[in-house]
């Protein structure tokens, strides 16, 4: 674990991925062992203020089970988020932290990762998760901006489970789906390829198409905040941040890395990981006779 | 398959358990191999009649991958719910079913399962989603039976996935949490033990404690109609049904396999399976621009 | 009764139509009297696989109270929604029918109806009814299409009894309303001669806008599933179905008779009807202290 | 009409009553036939003050056409209903009325009854109605007090029907069901009988069991305000308001009759009856396109 | 206090106003001192038949502590609320009214006002509580036009705060927001001057904008009523119906002046003012162990 | 300002009381002037973790404008929360501070403050606000802890306010409503001679049936996670908490003041602080047609 000095940092967060593709995928999120973690984390950047005082890891994910390319649909989701379960675990088990931010925007696993990690105390969050918490913080409504069909309808599935359905706007997607391999060749409609033009101060696609999914949220949808379903997406946050505001719609636009990091801190703080009747034991000392929503 | 006669059946439905034991576990759900699939169905005489006019197998579950019991938490059901998928995949494949009826009470896996069949345009039910949607075709508002406080709050979920929070009278659990091996040695607290009693004409805590649930969710709780959350409680359906009505509480009791059986048919006859909108492709002909709740 | 064979059928079913209209009026569903059951079904080609298992009859609704022509506003509703209740009671009292299926997309009398049949234990489906919780186990939300502005706020009301608000997208109207007598002078909105134009596999207004009414609940409200309101519309299934598949929407389009026949044939199969709290008799065994929302 | 003056009076009300019963059938409330109108309306002496400034005729309902009882369950009320339908429509034909508040707790053909006036631009009221708007107008959740398990179901639909499933704490019913004829000879559970016993200044069950629900209403409901859901019941109105205040609870108790003139008074003042979006004539002017929720 | 005659008027009511501008500000409605109440209250003529049984005050508003403006967004209501209090207790201990009516568009202190009038059992009625009480009872869904940005959002609250949000078809502005002194030289967007234009028979634009809003509101939003915001824009209630009935939307169109009288009236009437478990006094004689939504 | 050293800190927080008393009121909370900021920050030892990182200043609130004796029904909380504002805004253009956090559980004034902040691009948090959003990561449903009737009812309002009615389970109330002077006469309900009991360790009352209203919360009412609404009682947080513990009810207890310094750290952080649609300026550069809910 790093360290920042001789004494104990208040923040200790393992920061773990949702899945990991082969080096040879060709993907450009592969090829990124034996770097710096700061490297290796997706838009440090911008997340660099919120790590500064933390001890942090980031832990890599289970290698896709269902083949060389990031986590899409349902299925996906589910394959991945059983497949960190045991990475959670040991996280949790290894008394190193005292925080589990989970990477993935469509946050596999997490309820089950929630549960493993309230045995220990501590606190886990997620991306969809937080976004929403803080969205419903800022404003009424929050408009979700996704890449792919499949995606978007797992986001839906979020939305019911987070309890949110009456306070989303509507998911607009921008259509960048992921790519399959082999990569390099659907440049037009690759995500990551949009995020190097627009880094480079180039026009991008994405960027444009993004913000025009938030106007239309703004305008059409009522929504007062925007966030980003896919982690493949958080790197639009400061550009269409930045186009709204000199369009002159002063919205907050979070993603789900940060916002993760901040509720993480804010629980630490508070000494509050989850309901432990929310995420029982399996054996709990008290039970409760009835449940109600 | 089986046949019942020279010409298809209208329905060939694959029935898929959420995980095996080990023969060896000693559970009394495992030791199940090499019998006929109406000895290895739980509860096979409960749903006789329906499956009369069905050609259908039983696909083993995976191998539970968190130890040799039955899944019970939010972790077991993730992992069980992975494994399933691809048993699902490979029924959906064969062209040998029109339909995919999936067991388990807490229906690992589902969602994805749903997705994956869609693809082939065969409908898939299961327990919690036939229990909700036919209890609220019967009654205002539905109480729900549990076993064990974590099942609960992982059926909690479920009911929020499946949008019933407004339908749902509460969740009661009667506390028999499912045993861990060495099996045999819980026989208080064993709800299988507690079906043999039963059947055998005994006194049954498991059906006094169901009974009580029931009567207390519809007194106080304001239930209409009684649904079991977990599959190793469904076969107190009649003993529960019959008690109430002794009682003079009119109401519909129902279980999850057979109410999966009735709506797996109903979408058959129908040619319905799911919205492809809800599930759809990973490149669908059409695309949505906005998802709204 | 007909009988399809020697032993008793598992579906002995009497399909009860809403009003019936005098063979005089000219009106094209009026002068069917006398003519094999088969042919006096609307659209009984589209439901003949569901009806192949039943032993069905066919019962006249009562005489339009209200004048010579197709039920659309509240008041006709009512008028014969209570006409209507005698023939029920009867078809229950008759002991042929082990379920009653009610003929009607505004279904009239729905609520007594079912009450009535709870009595005697038989179960009661109508197409609103039926339509909307097939299309709720199908996709999250669905959009109606209707053909008349009295007509649409009457299935409002239903929507809102069968507490469906949240999972309606909206109700659009293709504004063919009903046509009075004298009959065939306003060809240019007949929704009957419509559907033998559609039939013949000429052109169309009422498919046309049909079809662009559920592409504008798909694309503006946010639909999943697609159902009709009156039965009058029930014969457009198959067209728009088929034209949204052609367009590439893969949306389940539903229709009030086959759902009902489908979820008739699972509330028999299940040996459920209604719960007795919700339709409770004049003086029941046990009575509720508190009902609740 | 009476006249109470030679200017025409601001509120000229035809009061329609639910049903008539025979005047051999023994039922205290049908051998009222020829006498003067205040002593054939139920509780005039409770809305005399309301009905001062009102020019008022009281209209017989249509006779029973279920039997010479009261009307009850839902087929009752059907019934009834579409009986009462005609002598709204020529009361509105009547040009004598500038409002109709229908009487009946369960408001029997209310909506159709709005529908139909609404032609006339004639504001109705209803007891359900207007119990529950003004309810909603003095507290964030009313409790309702029922006498029958068949009449609380049909009251539970009104509820979903008005829209105030959330504003509604629950229905509790006191046990007092209409009687069936002969009538005199259930003194033990007769409403009519209560009555006349607690205006002696007797001890009525009624009066006791009616507070004991309200206050359970109050302290385990959550309810802020009283309503009654039968007419039957609308006596117990005084008794059990200053049974409440001297226990100290501060609630409201509402009627519907007095509600229901008071709103009619209010939509006369205001020149407006229901918006003719919802209750739209048969071929209106104008269409809409869509219809939310 | 006016007497309109010897005796006692059945309705006394205090008319308060929001607030006080200085008569050298220049702004329209503040140099009304003086001058008959007839012409200090805003649209009197609108509203005067139902005055012609009140015998009735108008008070002065407090004199506006953040300037010498119309109140318009939320600090500014937050203190002229606050400062109103004392006016309203006053009135309340003098014993001289029988019911207080708020004026102003966005109430207010409402909230406070009736709990200081709850203990002398006077009603308090309001312009947004009015106005969506009344609208709730003669559609399905209101659409509120607006007339600036920061009063929407004022507004947005209330309508959250009465517990109408399901209700709302939305909030849509005019941009007409309130002028600053130096009056008189933004003619354009003034709403006063607009007023006075239209009164006069001219062409205004903001007729033609709220019209315009109107039917959008209805045609797209879904709304079956037209309510209004803000006090400023009462004025537009019959210009704004006359142009909608013109084009065939039979909507109702309310104002906060009208349907507050209306509801004050209807409260006195029925001897109601507001449950005393939601506005209880500080000691009171009951307390309820318990508090639910 | 308090500076820990040469740089800048990361916090800048103004902590802005709700009210004073005088000193000479014997109240326990006034006579604090001249002391140092951590000795007038109630409760101080349980944030002093949270505030160890902060640079903050202690602003004296209003003084309380009715009495002088503490904030608790309607009234009292919009005349301090209207005289708050000054000195929010004050604070807001000192540009000292880069959060405002609001003391004060009922949370005078705090829609306007954060109006009022925005324009500075300056978070406010507040204690009901906090607690409502913390809480609702943490569980489905919270239970909120009330001191008094009327407060007790303010707070109702702020959940409504803050669209949390469906994640309440309810808000019970221990019955220590606040003193009025002179104070020191009533000792047995006195919130603050409770607390330096509790300090002491000796039995307090306000402990015992905080804890069983947390129970009841809990066991009766559906309550993952407790919250306190009056600050007064937010020194409970750690009895109660441990309480709970012990008898082995793993639900989180939060506070105001801790839960307002989390998410101000959070909103810092992430570099926002409110939608400026929610909370927009008089005359903002882009306007919304419509808002929705």
């Amino acid at each position: 674990m790093d360290t920042n000095g001789s004494r104990q940092a208040r923040y200790r967060f393992a920061l773990v991925r949702s899945f990991s593709l082969s080096a040879g995928s060709g993907h450009p999120a592969a090829a990124v062992g034996g770097r710096p973690k700061e490297q290796r984390l997706p838009n440090h950047a911008d997340v660099a203020p919120l790590l500064a005082d933390v001890d942090w890891e980031l832990l890599n994910g289970p290698v896709a089970p269902y083949g060389d390319w990031a986590v899409e649909n349902r299925e996906e989701f589910a394959l991945v988020g059983a497949a960190r379960l045991g990475i959670v675990r040991e996280a949790c088990e290894s008394g190193r932290y005292n925080a589990i931010v989970l990477l993935g925007g469509g946050e596999p696993g997490a309820p089950a990762c929630r549960e493993i990690a309230r045995r220990y105390h501590l606190p886990v969050t997620s991306a969809a998760f937080s976004q929403m918490h803080v969205a419903a913080m800022l404003g009424n409504r929050f408009g979700v901006i996704d890449l792919a069909e499949s995606h978007s309808m797992h986001y839906y599935d979020l939305v019911l489970q987070h309890r949110f359905a009456d306070r989303c706007a509507g998911i607009r997607s921008i259509d960048f789906p992921h790519g399959r391999p082999p990569y390099g060749h659907d440049e037009g409609r690759d995500i990551h390829a949009e995020k190097q033009k627009a880094l480079r101060g180039e026009h991008s696609d994405a960027v444009e198409k993004a913000t025009a999914a938030a106007v239309a949220a703004i305008e059409e949808d009522g929504a007062d905040v925007i966030i980003f379903s896919c982690s493949g997406t958080f790197w639009l946050r400061p550009f269409v941040e930045k186009r709204l505001h000199e369009i002159g719609w002063e919205v907050p636009v979070l993603d789900g890395l940060s916002t993760s990091l901040a509720l993480a801190k804010a629980m630490v703080d508070l000494g509050v990981d989850a309901s432990g009747l929310v995420y029982p034991g399996d054996r709990p000392r008290r039970r409760r006779v009835r449940r109600t929503f």
